[in-house]
C-alpha cells in the first residue's frame, strides 16, 4: 500500500519528466512553468490511492492521473486570467508573466494535453474513463461560469453557493476518486461510493479553505488572510453573512461592500467582527462536519478490508481539516 | 453515395439539433451561437465523403463529424478573441456580443464539449480516433502560436509560412479525411493517402483566401477586399513581396506597413501596385497549382472504384479554386 507522501513523490518524478518536443517552445514554456508551481497534487494522489485499494499495481494509473493533475493546472491558468489574478503560488501568473493572449492559447493547449495522456487506458476502459473525465470537466466550466455570476450578485443563497463549488471543486475530487477506483477494476457500486465521498470531501474542502482566509494561520496557510473580505468574494461565510445580517450588522457590512476605497486591514477587523457576531465560525464548521460525517460514512460502506483503508481515510480527513 | 450538399444538409440538420440542457445557460448560449452563424461545415462534409468512399452508412460517423465542426468553431472564438476581431461571419464575434470572459470559458467548454462527441465511435476505433484528433488540436494551437508571432516579424520566410498555414489549416482537412476513412474502415495506406491529400489541399485552400482577399470578387466574396493588407497580415503575397521587394518597390511598401494612419483605400492600392510589379499573383497561382496537382495524384492513388470518386474530387476542387 502507498501512503500520500508515497504517490505524491511519484506524481512529482512524472511531472518533472513530462517534455513537449514540438515547436514552437513559446507554446508550451507556459504549460512545463505552470505545472512546475507546485501544489499538493491531491487529484491525482486521490486516483492513484483509490485505484490502490483495489489493485497493488498502480503504475498504469499513473498516465490518466496525471491527466487530471494538467486538466486541474488548466483550469487555474484560464480562471486566474479571468479573475485577473495576478499571483497564484506566489509566482506571477501565467498573463502577467507572458502575456492574456499566451494564457489563452497555452491554457487551450494544456487541456488538449490533459486528454492526451488519458489515451493510454485500456480499451474496455477508455470510454468510460473519458465520459467520466468530459463530464467532469463540462460541470467545473459551469462551476467557473456561476462563479463569476455570483460576484455581481448580493443574493446568492446557501443552496446556491454549495452547488457552485460543488461544480467547481467537488466534482474533479469525486472524479479523481472514482477513476481510480475504475483503473483498478472496482465493482460499479464501489465506484459510486467513492464518488460520492469525493463530493463530501470536496465541499468540506471548499468550506475550510473559505474559514481559512478569516481564521487561519497566517504561518502555516502561506498567505495573506482576509483576502476574500477584501475583495467581497462571496464565500460560505459572506453569503451566509449577507442572508442573516439585519439592522446595525446589515448596515455595517453592505456599507464596507459598496466602499470603493478603504483600509484592507480595516474592513477585514470589521467584516469579521459581522461574522463574529452572527456566529458563522461555527456555522462553517458545523457543516464541514455533517460533510466529514457523511465522507466517512461512504469510507464505511466501502467493500475493502479496513487495514486498507487507513491512508485513504488519513488524507480524506487531513483535507478536509487542513490549515494549509 | 452522399454529394457535398446531401453531408452538407445532413450536418446543418444535426447542428440545428445540438442542445445543452444543463445550467447554467449563460455557460452554452454563446456555444449555440457560434455554431448557428453558419459556414460551409467543409471539415465534417469531408470526413463523411471520405467514410463514404469506404462504405456506404454514414451515420455512424456523424458525431465525430460533428465533433470537428465544434473544435473548428471553438478555435475561431478563441482566435477571434486574440486577434481582437470584432466580427464573424458578419455577426458580432462572442467576446463582443458577450465579454472576453465569456469567449474564454464557453470557448473551453465548447473545446470540452468536441471531445463528448467522440465518446460514441466504436471500441476499437476510438484510441486511434482520439489520438489523431488530438495531435491535430494541438498542431492547431502551435499553428495560432506560429501566426500571432508572425505579427512582429518582418523577415518571416516562405517555407515557415507553408509550415505555419499546415498547421493552422491543412491538419484539420488532413484530419477530417483521415479520420473519415478510419471510421470506414479503410486499410491504414489509404488513410495515409487521404492525410496527404487534405494536406495539399489545406495548403491551396489558405493559399487561396490569400489570393482572394487581394484579388477576390467582392460580391462573391462577401468581405471587403484588402483586410489583409490593411492589417499588414503576414499573408503568402505579404511574405514574398517582403523578400522579393528591392530599391523603389521595398520602399514602398516599407513605408506603408510602417505608417499607423493612412487611407485604407490608398494603402490597399499601392499595395497590390507592388504585388502586380513582382508578379506575386501568378506566383501564388502556380503555387496554388502545384499543390492542387499533388492532391489530384493523391486522389488517382486511392484503391476506390473511380466513380466513387467524383463527389470528392469535385469538391476538392472547388475548394481549392473557390471564389468565397
Amino acid at each position: 500500500m502507498f501512503t500520500f507522501q508515497d504517490v505524491q513523490q511519484k506524481i512529482e518524478r512524472e511531472i518533472a519528466r513530462i517534455q513537449f518536443v514540438n515547436p514552437p517552445k513559446s507554446l508550451y514554456e507556459p504549460i512545463v512553468y505552470t505545472l512546475s508551481l507546485g501544489g499538493k497534487r491531491i487529484r491525482p494522489a486521490l486516483l492513484l490511492m483509490a485505484c490502490n485499494l483495489y489493485q497493488d499495481e498502480i503504475e498504469s494509473a499513473m498516465q490518466p492521473a496525471l491527466g487530471l493533475e494538467v486538466f486541474h493546472n488548466f483550469t487555474l491558468l484560464h480562471d486566474d486570467l479571468m479573475d485577473e489574478a495576478d499571483m497564484r503560488r506566489n509566482q506571477p501568473t501565467v498573463h502577467k508573466q507572458w502575456s492574456p493572449n499566451a494564457a489563452i492559447l497555452s491554457g487551450d493547449a494544456m487541456l488538449i494535453y490533459a486528454y492526451r495522456l488519458f489515451e493510454g487506458v485500456q480499451d474496455g476502459l477508455l470510454k468510460p474513463v473519458l465520459q467520466l473525465f468530459t463530464t467532469t470537466a463540462l460541470e467545473i466550466c459551469a462551476g467557473q461560469q456561476f462563479d463569476m455570476e455570483f460576484e455581481t450578485r448580493q443574493d446568492v443563497t446557501e443552496a446556491e453557493y454549495i452547488e457552485m463549488i460543488r461544480l467547481k471543486t467537488a466534482v474533479l475530487l469525486a472524479c479523481a476518486l472514482k477513476m481510480g477506483a475504475m483503473l483498478g477494476k472496482a465493482p460499479e457500486a464501489e465506484q459510486e461510493v467513492l464518488y460520492r465521498l469525493g463530493i463530501h470531501m470536496g465541499l468540506a474542502f471548499q468550506l475550510q479553505d473559505d474559514l481559512l482566509d478569516v481564521y487561519g494561520d497566517t504561518a502555516v496557510f502561506g498567505k495573506q488572510l482576509g483576502g476574500d473580505i477584501v475583495s467581497n468574494k462571496k464565500t460560505f461565510l459572506l453569503i451566509n453573512a449577507l442572508q442573516r445580517a439585519t439592522g446595525r450588522e446589515k448596515a455595517v457590512l453592505t456599507d464596507w461592500i459598496s466602499r470603493k476605497t478603504f483600509n484592507p486591514e480595516e474592513k477585514i477587523a470589521a467584516v469579521t467582527q459581522v461574522y463574529e457576531q452572527l456566529g458563522l465560525k461555527e456555522l462553517t464548521e458545523d457543516k464541514i462536519q455533517v460533510y466529514y460525517k457523511e465522507a466517512m460514512d461512504s469510507l464505511g460502506m466501502l467493500n475493502v478490508p479496513t487495514e486498507r483503508l487507513a491512508y485513504l481515510k488519513e488524507v480524506c480527513t487531513r483535507l478536509m481539516y487542513r490549515q494549509s
